[in-house]
C-alpha cells in the first residue's frame, strides 16, 4: 500500500463501526458516541440490531451504502476474520482492532491467532492497525477513539505501542501547548508497523513533529535505519518502554514485544539524531520545546528572576543536565547594576532580583532583555518566583506577570535565542488554580511553561544537544 | 543560650518590628501586616512615625511597655548594631534580621560588617537569625514573615538558608499535605547555626519531620554529627544547594557558603541516616511520603490500575530508582484472575485492569486488597488512570474514585504496609481544576499522591531504604 493508501485510513470519506453497540458499558459505545460528536461519517454495524443511538445500523459492512474507507472493529475474535474479508470486499482500506487475546497473551493460541489475522488481511487487501489498539485521532479526518477528545487541527503526530499513553496524549497534549495532527494507538502491530508509521508522519504535511511510544521492534535495525531518515527531515522524540529488566517483562505481557536493554537504545537513539526521554513528563516537554523554542546555538544558559535559594538550585540542576550557566559579561553586569539594588541581589547569573521583583514585576523584562543581549548567553530562563506572595499582595498582579512575560518573550525572540519559562505549581487552592490558568494562557501565546527548573533544563540540554546533531540538520524552529 | 532560649523566640510573648513602615513597597510594612494577620502580639518601632498602619509606633524597643521576646529587624544597615544593643537592654532574646550586605557579598567590608554584628550580639545577649533572611514563621508563636501564608498548627520543621524557598515552604507545603511546626530562613547564619536550630526541632515538641535546605557550613564534620544525632530521633530530609561547580558559585553569591562537591556531600549525609533530595519537588515529596506512609518492610512495590504502556514505564522507573516490582504469588494471580476479565489486561504484576476500571473504579479497590495481601509485596501503588475519558464519560466519577482511594488506603492500612496514589495532572483546563481538587481532598484523608510514578518511585525508595538505615531506627510512621 502507498502512503496514499493510509493517507485514506488518516482521512476517510466514511468511517465503519463493527461492534457498534447502544450499551454504555462496551468499547462498542464508546467508540460510537465519541465519532458521533465530531461529525464523521460514521455507520455501525451490528448483526442484531437495526438502530444503535438512533442511527441505522448494518448487519455488515458490506451494506453500508456509502464510502467506506476505515473500519473500526470491537467485537469478539472469533467474528474478526470474517469482518476482515467483508471489508476487502467493501473496498475498505484499512481497519483498526480493538479487541485483544492476540499476541500479547504470551500463548502459541494467541502468536498463531495473530498471524492468522495478518494473513487474512493480507489476502483481502485490508491493512490492519491493531490488534489490541484504540487506533487512531486524526482532526483532519474527524477520527477520535474516545468521546470528549480536543479536535483542534494540530502539528504534532504521535505514534504509540500503547493505547494508554495515546489516550493520555489525546486529552492532555493541550495542556502543554502542543495540538496533534495524528495520533496512532498501533498495540501489538502485527500488519502496519511503527516504521511505516513513521514513514507515513515524515511524508505527512500535516505533521512538524513527531513523538514515539515505543516497547519492542521486529527488527532493530531496520527502525533504527527508519528514525535515522526520519530525523534527517523533523524531529523525533522517542520514548522507549520497557528499558529495565522488569519494564521488559511488563512489555511482553502488554504487546508481546521483546524488549533489550536501555544503554544499546539510548546509543543508537541519540546516534540516529532522534531524542530518546524516559517518561511522560518528559515527552510532553521535549515536543513543547522543541515546537516553541528557537533552536539554541549553545548550552549556555542565562537565568533570570529567581531568588537566591532558587538561583543557586537551578545553577545545580542546569549542570547537572549538561548546561552551563556562565558568569556574565562585565558589561552586562554594569548595566544590570544600573538597574536592581545590590541588597541581597545578584548580577552575576542567575540574576537574582530578589523581592525587589514583587514591587516591580517588569523588572523581569528589563533585566531578561541586557541578559539576552550578552554574547555569552544562548538559551534565557525566566524564573517567576514569589507568585503566592505576589498574589496575596498585590491586586491585579497576574495581569502584569501575564504581560511582562509576553513583552519579554519577543524581545528575547528579538535575538534570536530561545526562552523557557518556570513557573511551579502548589500553593493554596486558589493560588494553584491561578497557576493553572496563568501557564495555559502562556502556553496559548506559544511560550514553553515548565513547572521546575529540573524538567526545563532537561529539555534544554536535549534541545541544544541535537539541534547541533550532525544528523539533525533541519530547521527545528 | 539554652533551649528554652530558642523556644522563646518560637513563642514570643511579643514582637518588636523594627523598621515597620506605612510605605506598601517596604518589607518593612509587608512583616507588619502579615503579624496583624495572625494576631501576634507586635509593636511597631520607627524613628519618625508615631503611627504604623494605625498602631503605635515607638522610637525604640526600649519604649515599648510590654514583654518583648522577639524582634525583627528590616532598616538600613548602619543603624542595626545601636537597636541590638536596645534590644539587649529590653530584655529581647532574639533577633531576625532582614537586611542583606554583610558576608555575603563577597567583599572584605561585608565579612568584616557580619563578624562585627556577631560580636554586638554576643555582648548584648541577643541572639542573632540571619542577616539576609526572612527569619520565622511558628505557628504556635504567631510568627510568620510573609502575609497570606497558612497558620494551621503542623508538625513538620524546615531549617533553610535560603529565604525564597523558606517562603515557597511555607505558602505551598499545604498543598502536599504538609503543615509547618516551624519554619526558619536563617541566611547567612553569623550567630544561630543550621546546627543549632537542628537541636532545637529534635527537641521541640511539635515537631515530627525534619527538612533542611542548606548551602555550606561552617564546619562540615560537626554538622554530620548533629545530623547523625538528629536522625537517631526524628527523620530529616536534606537538599544540599550548590552542588555543582557552578551551583557552589552561585551559593557563594547567596549567602557567602563554600559549598563542597556534591559526592561528597551525598555519601556523607547518607551515612548519617538522613535522606538527600536534590530539588523542591524532592524536599516536598519525601516529607510527604515520611509524615505519611507506613514504614515498608522492603523495597517490593505492587502497583494496580496502571494501563498497559502506564505498566511498563512505571516498571520501569521503579528499576531505575532501586525498587523492585516481583512477579504476583500464583494465588494472588489466580484471585485476581477470577475478577478481571482476561483480554487486554495483566494480573502478573503491574496489575492492568485495563479499561474495565472505566466502567467499574471500584474494582481498583477490589484488586488491590489481593495485592496487597500478597507476601511478595512491601509498597502499594494506586495509579489512577483513564481520568480524563472517566471524566468525559461518567457522571460523579470523581466521587466514586475519591470513595474508592479512601477505602482502598484503610484497607491497605490493615495490612502495615504503605500505599502511595499516583494522579497525573494536565488536561482541559476543567479537567485539571478536577485533578487539583480531588488530589487536595485525598491529601486532606492523609494520602501521599504523586504527579507521576517517577517522583513516586525515588521517594518510595529512599522511604525503603532509609527505613531500614542503621541509624534510623526510629518508628517513621
Amino acid at each position: 500500500m502507498d502512503d496514499q493508501g493510509l493517507d485514506r485510513i488518516f482521512n476517510p470519506r466514511g468511517v465503519a463501526l463493527v461492534g457498534a453497540s447502544n450499551d454504555v458499558r462496551k468499547f462498542g459505545n464508546i467508540f460510537f458516541s465519541a465519532l458521533l460528536e465530531t461529525g464523521a461519517n460514521v455507520y455501525p454495524v451490528n448483526l442484531k440490531k437495526k438502530k444503535i443511538l438512533d442511527r441505522n445500523a448494518y448487519p455488515s459492512v458490506k451494506d453500508i451504502p456509502y464510502d467506506v474507507d476505515y473500519a473500526i472493529i470491537s467485537i469478539p475474535l472469533q467474528g474478526i476474520p470474517e469482518v476482515i474479508e467483508d471489508c476487502g470486499k467493501k473496498g475498505v482500506k484499512g481497519v483498526s482492532i480493538y479487541t485483544a487475546g492476540y499476541g500479547e497473551t504470551g500463548t502459541e493460541e494467541g502468536k498463531k491467532r495473530e498471524e492468522e489475522l495478518a494473513e487474512t488481511a493480507k489476502k483481502a487487501n485490508v491493512r490492519i492497525i491493531g490488534p489490541n489498539c484504540l487506533g487512531i485521532c486524526s482532526p483532519t479526518g474527524k477520527l477520535v477513539f474516545l468521546p470528549g477528545i480536543p479536535m483542534e487541527r494540530g502539528d504534532v503526530g504521535f505514534i504509540s505501542q500503547s493505547g494508554g499513553h495515546a489516550e493520555e496524549f489525546a486529552y492532555e497534549a493541550g495542556s502543554w501547548g502542543i495540538r496533534p495532527s495524528r495520533i496512532v494507538s498501533y498495540g501489538n502491530g502485527c500488519d502496519v508497523s511503527c516504521e511505516e508509521l513513521l514513514d507515513y508522519l515524515v511524508e505527512d504535511p500535516e505533521t512538524k513533529v513527531i513523538g514515539i511510544y515505543i516497547e519492542g521492534v521486529e527488527d532493530g535495525r531496520n527502525f533504527l535505519n527508519t528514525l535515522k531518515e526520519a530525523t534527517k527531515r523533523k524531529p523525533v522524540v522517542v520514548w522507549k518502554g520497557g528499558v529495565t529488566e522488569g519494564g521488559g517483562k511488563a512489555a511482553a505481557s502488554h504487546t508481546g514485544s521483546l524488549a533489550g536493554s536501555s544503554k544499546v537504545w539510548e546509543a543508537a537513539i541519540k546516534q540516529s539524531g532522534a531524542i530518546m526521554v524516559n517518561d511522560r513528563d518528559e515527552l510532553a516537554d521535549q515536543i513543547s520545546a522543541i515546537k516553541y523554542l528557537i533552536r539554541p546555538k549553545g548550552r549556555r544558559v542565562g537565568i533570570v528572576g529567581a531568588g537566591g535559594g532558587a538561583s543557586v538550585a537551578s545553577t545545580d540542576v542546569c549542570e547537572m543536565s549538561g548546561l552551563e550557566v556562565p558568569v556574565l559579561e562585565e558589561e552586562t553586569m554594569r548595566k544590570l547594576r544600573g538597574m536592581i539594588p545590590p541588597m541581597g541581589t545578584s548580577v552575576k547569573n542567575p540574576v537574582d532580583i530578589s523581592y525587589f521583583l514583587i514591587f516591580d514585576f517588569p523588572l523581569l523584562k528589563e533585566c531578561t532583555e541586557i541578559v539576552a543581549g550578552d554574547e555569552k548567553v544562548d538559551i534565557i530562563v525566566a524564573h517567576v518566583s514569589h507568585f503566592d506572595v505576589m498574589v496575596k499582595s498585590i491586586a491585579s498582579i497576574v495581569e502584569v506577570i501575564f504581560e511582562t512575560l509576553v513583552e519579554t518573550k519577543e524581545i528575547v525572540d528579538g535575538y534570536k535565542k530561545p526562552m523557557a519559562v518556570v513557573l511551579q505549581p502548589g500553593g493554596s487552592t486558589d493560588i494553584e488554580m491561578e497557576k493553572v490558568k496563568l501557564r495555559k494562557r502562556l502556553v496559548e501565546e506559544g511560550m514553553c511553561v515548565f513547572p521546575s527548573i529540573y524538567r526545563a533544563a532537561k529539555s534544554l540540554a536535549n534541545l541544544a544537544f541535537f539541534a547541533n546533531h550532525e544528523n539533525s540538520r533541519y530547521n527545528w524552529r
